[in-house]
């Protein structure tokens, strides 16, 4: 795999604060010629759960070899470990805290290191509460410059990554019983099934006391009516055509969600 | 016209979900030489008004061949048309929904087309809900890249577009009475009352039952006071000095403006 | 100094309209090789104070010869000045408002001008009400396209220079008392008082009628407790271990904070 120079950013820091553009003018210092996309930096403070499935989501539509920061960090400071994988198609650069687990549950990773090699940090004694600008920008940037993953530290072992903890879909006597994963700003409510498991059947979901009807687009059902489909993540999702179906729905993140085959 | 190979965004997807990114994403695997530039994403969800506001303010302001790509698409994955238009200046990429509305009434078309030629989608069988994914980045991409629009898809007539309703500015005896077309961040409020109509004169601004004097810049009046003024836009605006003009003169999107010539 | 062609735009212009979009086409106009890094658009409207201290913070971490664009801009088509000025390692171009006045504590002044040769504006007759779009962004494209900063108008003395008032840190009995100058998004609360203040010594905070202890990292206390440590800005902050120091603490920008040394 060939090194680009594009990286995207994921973080929890928001647009309030200079800390994304720090982060860039960083990047910058290093090589201005590497593109820097944000993915999002409105995951919600420190919750790993939503910046791994915004990671999972985003990853397969960016060009082979762009560089992946993810930077949600509760425990910058500590003795958690910085680390880069290099995978078939790209880099990701982070803390290792399970923000990569959904990522990793589908590639495969070819390099795994520990960031320990200093020469490739902003500073050789960075700041306690932001490696987002001191080590993960930096060596990102080095990496879509073409340093080779193997010069930024010490190989480690994938099987000892953190792992963040992922509901599971599981079957049932009818169909699949899932969780919520995520909730999009239209109201979309994502579920953890698959979205190949309904694929060419009719089926329905249970959640709550309601059914709603399996479809194949929002303008399946009329306006103000819940469906379900397959969203465009790839996963059962519930949606109000033109509405709000987290709202309307009155859903929770904890809600279980089942999905019913042959009833549609 | 040449093709540049700037391209703007415009849609409601927001800044918490990775759909911006994504859409960046797949540009980038087209053509990684594209320059992106954000118009805004916080369009209220589905809100065409609003978008077709916000586009036909921003487009004068762009170079000659920039690509302009606005998503605010309610009907996603029904019968509307996904369309792309060559105007003098510039493109246009999107759903035939009204988006264009404002701008074409002020701009000539010179080609149209429905975006038929799955060649230059990012898949030829597309999601049912994510468009701007699978078609408008991906077209508005190459476009940038000089493929030429009638490639695109089978030419159609601009008198067949769908238009978005705007409320039209209508002489009175002693003036025009408008609407309000936008509040910005800074709850000035924008009408559809267009600036060169008190352009030269003295004129006020009656607005439920409060009358504003018509004015040059904030600092004609005192901080705290309202006035009326030709905002940036090039339109009536009512706004507070170094204050919330939406707020704090209790205005609604529905309130009738009414300018007044000749009573400063 | 050598010009490079790398800008940065800090603005309360907010992301729901498209003010900033708007900037960055005219810039695109101009030179559509200068690359564009957004600091923040969320300084609260017409908040001074807040913008010296995110611009302040930010400065440090660009190339040399990055071109800095702020427009907190209340004064907006009064007599207020526009300016631009060279330091060692880069240009500020903005409203002669005070959004300076931190940055200029810190960095020496080797050109200072008023924006007064309307060849490099947008147009010989701007707006009354967005400067940003028709005097600073265009005046920015052209010194990051390397046109001499002594060229954009008539030299000004910076000892005349409008300055934001702001609260100092000063010393007491047995430390410092400073004051609050930013709240960020985690709810860390940065203080006026420079880290090295405290730099190996033992020490701690005085809040309210809390006393909350000088830490190096989040996790030198329990998730959950408060700590103080010296931020990634370089001044002491307040934080809440996982937590949100602002609202756990329930404190206020009025607020007064005091280090005591020796105190651990």
């Amino acid at each position: 795999m060939t090194a680009t120079s594009l990286l995207t950013l994921l973080t929890d820091f928001g647009w309030n604060d200079t800390y994304v553009g720090v982060m860039k003018g960083v990047i910058a210092q290093i090589n201005p010629h590497v593109q820097v996309i944000d993915l999002t930096h409105e995951v919600p403070p420190q919750n790993i759960q939503v910046a791994q499935f915004n990671l999972l989501s985003a990853y397969p539509f960016f060009p082979v070899g762009t560089v992946h920061v993810a930077v949600v960090d509760p425990g910058v400071g500590s003795a958690r470990r910085a680390i880069a994988l290099e995978l078939e198609t790209g880099f990701l650069v982070g803390p290792d805290n399970g923000i990569f687990t959904g990522l990793l549950a589908q590639q495969s990773v070819i390099h795994s290191v520990e960031l320990t090699n200093r020469d490739y940090w902003r500073v050789p004694d960075p700041s306690h509460t932001f490696h987002g600008r001191d080590i993960f920008a930096p060596v990102a940037a080095h990496l879509a410059s073409g340093v080779p993953i193997t010069k930024l530290g010490d190989p480690i072992d994938v099987v000892n990554l953190a792992q963040c903890p992922i509901a599971s879909c599981t079957p049932t006597a009818h169909g699949f019983r899932g969780n919520i994963q995520h909730i999009d700003r239209f109201g979309n409510v994502i579920t953890n099934i698959p979205g190949e498991y309904v694929d060419g059947k009719t089926w329905s979901v249970l959640v709550g006391k309601r059914t709603v009807p399996g479809c194949s687009t929002y303008s399946d059902v009329s306006p103000g009516e819940p469906l379900a489909l397959v969203g465009s993540h790839g996963w059962v999702e519930l949606a109000i055509s033109g509405g709000d179906a987290h709202f309307q729905l009155r859903l929770n993140w904890e809600d279980v969600v089942q999905v019913v085959i042959g009833q549609g």
